[in-house]
């Protein structure tokens, strides 16, 4: 990085090419999800997801611009990690009872990422006085703790579906 | 790995190393950021948060006595992606006005990560009839939901007071 960024500006920069790197990340990973998702409700959640997401990099777009800054990500480790994780479990259980369980518990994890980061910037978004961008932030905020409260709900039913066929 | 996990239980116990991994990976990230910190809330809160932290250690080492397994962790590519990403504030931000607020946003990021971990093996344990266990995950689970929440307090705060300073 040629320079040092140092005031909460170049802070709320930084962690919106974070989370714009990781949004296109997860526009990746999750048509991979989707396809490899047992449960009808599941596919149905993930593909849903999908298009929420693009709607989200479309707002990040905005707050970009408010800023008067380019769209660009920056790497995430954190979200390569989460996908690492969720890539594994996609291999080590493909064709088990479990997939579903598994691929929830990876989903879940991305959203709470999200919801961290969104968070974070909508609070320095307001100490900034970019109102513009809390709105569009906190938008974004609201369907993923949405999706993630979906995503319990599911995750309940695919687990007692998953122990009854066991038992059977 | 030897073995390929397949059922709820092998996926309990493979998330359970997860987690295991990722707490004592906190546990030594924490008095780091302790010491970065300038503020002395955050610097108090990390240190609470190091003590909390120990004894969410040592529930895990129950759940893994009640499922019959040792306790032992399992490389946790979010978490390692997470300290990474808080090392690189800590670099970056060094000694800068703004070092606090990424200091707490890394943090909540990690809880939010060990919220849905927590949630997920709760969820789980409760279907697998491991009731110690669920009691176990809660008491955690509520310790780091309730963590989150002063992290969010403490980072309103440490904005305002910094943009006051940049202000002046």
């Amino acid at each position: 990085m040629a320079k040092k960024p140092k005031t909460l500006s170049d802070l709320f920069h930084d962690t919106l090419k974070d989370i714009y790197y990781a949004e296109n990340k997860i526009l990746k990973t999750l048509p991979k999800m989707a396809k490899a998702a047992q449960s009808r409700d599941l596919r149905a959640a993930f593909t849903k997801h999908e298009r929420e997401t693009r709607g989200q990099v479309a707002r990040l777009e905005k707050v970009f611009k408010i800023i008067g800054k380019p769209a660009r990500g920056k790497t995430c480790d954190a979200i390569n990690g989460l996908a690492d994780e969720g890539a594994e479990i996609m291999k080590e259980f493909k064709g088990a009872p479990a997939l579903d369980a598994g691929l929830l518990a990876s989903a879940q994890a991305v959203e709470h990422y999200e919801i961290s980061r969104y968070g974070t910037l909508s609070t320095w978004a307001e100490e900034l006085g970019h109102d513009d961008a809390v709105e569009l932030l906190e938008a974004t905020l609201a369907e993923e703790k949405a999706t993630d409260e979906n995503l319990t709900a599911l995750a309940k039913s695919v687990v007692n579906a998953e122990a009854e066929e066991e038992e059977a």
